[in-house]
């Protein structure tokens, strides 16, 4: 199939976009770089670098594709609050430029990579299903939560399946070490590995459900694979909770490396956590995640003793 | 006070303004005149030509100002399925430069005019209170509500109260009657008035909850005079449900005209009808609607009459 994946130079796009290649599809995207790193793709993959915000650079790039996966955006909650400007535009405004783009690219899908901060501040260590409420507490999560509803109203106008994937933890080798702001482990690793002191902005209590790049990769492959496609929202999570004081105890296990803990406030829109669950995805793609978290931290580790 | 008014030029800016002077405050705004019109205004009234999602435009107008009302939006929902871009450039994008304009203004208030739009399609005929889940289904509501939330994270972080209000559906002398995709009223009065038959574009069945154009403001000002100021949202509305056909009846008889009518289908996003509780406001402001929609649609007639 021809596919094309914004944010394609990203953690997610970039290590998609290498397998896709593996089975065959004919893939191509866009990055403008701002976290994406053209380094993170093999040469043969064609990567066009623009910002989705640009509806002129889309123009450039129209052409015939099967799926659009959408993967670029802000994806910071804490950022979010910096420059709630650069959010809206990129994940709101910048979503409707991709989903005008899939349009005239007579996709016959868009895969919209959403986010579990939709649903805002759910009951501690609750494990919830699509149906749950959304109640975003960060500006992040409140134009994720536009861009599904508006690329909603638009794709059934028109008829065009959209699928949105409300990512849970994301996590696994290819993160960025450099992003303070974004990413649990990465950001606790690259404290690690880095820096004199792990800084943890917020309680050691608080819980997350992380799930590994394999996995989510897993997900998207499971339903570009089905053979209709139809509008619909999943969680992508394990439905496994760990608190942070645990992710960091497996992290300093695993390194044999052994720092302090200093701890902050939490950042604006963080939330004590909650867990996702998996069983609509299951039902619907026979998908379920098969990676532990110290899997995927041990791989992880690998990956960075490497560079 | 001094207070700055968004889309002060429009049917509802234009007469607050006006009100707003003879109770002796100092009155400012800005508007692109894009539905509302210089003419409206009173020349003693500074409007700046400009539109809200020019960040720049805003500096010049930085002052100090007790109060800002946020009334300049994009507001027909059947437009925003036709330009979403524009929508939400104006409706998010604006509404945070207005935000970080009050800021800056050290504003002890904002008033952002919000609709009952950001409700979506509530059972047929109920009358809702402000706790009524938001569930939008037009790309107007939808943008509205976003600026109600990430407004509300921000002045909350912030500090500065944030009264959101919940219009209903306006109406009075003032409206555009050039305007054909917004307010329902103005729409059927100008194709009374204009035209050789009324358009409906949905059931005739479908009903509103119409608020007058001067109960509108007597709102705002209740606020404005309160001693103290705090982030709240309210309906403004009557609590009263007319049908499509009824107000027909009542245009038509108030005008002494009679034209056919004639029925197309519902214009996306549309809904059957709701009305809201004004008990909220009523219980915190005193405040309640004190004209029929006879009464309106008289005194809309004789203004139009003089034009």
């Amino acid at each position: 199939m021809k596919i094309f994946v914004t944010g394609i130079a990203g953690f997610i796009g970039s290590s998609l976009a290498k397998h896709l290649l593996t089975l065959g599809h004919y893939v191509k995207g866009i990055d403008n770089y701002s976290t994406g790193n053209p380094k993170n793709l093999d040469k043969s993959i064609e990567c066009k670098d623009g910002d989705i915000r640009d509806s002129n650079i889309l123009k450039e790039l129209l052409n015939d594709y099967d799926i659009i996966i959408h993967l670029a955006a802000q994806t910071s909650g804490e950022k979010s609050f910096e420059i709630p400007e650069y959010d809206i535009e990129t994940n709101i405004i910048g979503s409707l430029n991709i989903y005008e783009f899939s349009k005239i690219c007579n996709a016959k899908l868009i895969i919209n990579m959403s986010s579990m901060s939709v649903y805002g501040n759910v009951t501690k260590n609750k494990i919830i299903s699509e149906d749950y409420i959304t109640n975003p507490i960060s500006v992040y999560g409140n134009t994720k939560l536009t861009a599904e509803n508006i690329l909603g109203l638009l794709s059934k106008r028109d008829n065009i399946p959209l699928i949105n994937l409300r990512l849970f933890n994301a996590f696994g080798p290819g993160q960025n070490l450099d992003e303070m702001k974004q990413g649990m482990i990465s950001i606790y690793l690259s404290y690690l590995l880095k820096y004199d002191e792990i800084t943890v902005k917020g309680s050691l209590k608080r819980v997350r459900d992380f799930i590994y790049i394999d996995d989510i990769i897993s997900s998207i492959v499971s339903i570009i694979n089905s053979d209709k496609f139809e509008t619909n929202t999943f969680n992508i999570s394990t439905g496994t909770l760990t608190s942070v004081a645990d992710v960091i105890k497996i992290l300093k296990s695993i390194s044999g490396i052994d720092k302090p803990i200093v701890q902050y406030d939490n950042t604006p829109g963080d939330i004590f956590g909650f867990g996702g669950s998996y069983k609509k995805i299951k039902q619907k793609f026979d998908w379920d995640p098969k990676y532990s978290l110290e899997h995927g931290i041990k791989t992880m580790m690998e990956f960075y003793k490497g560079k």
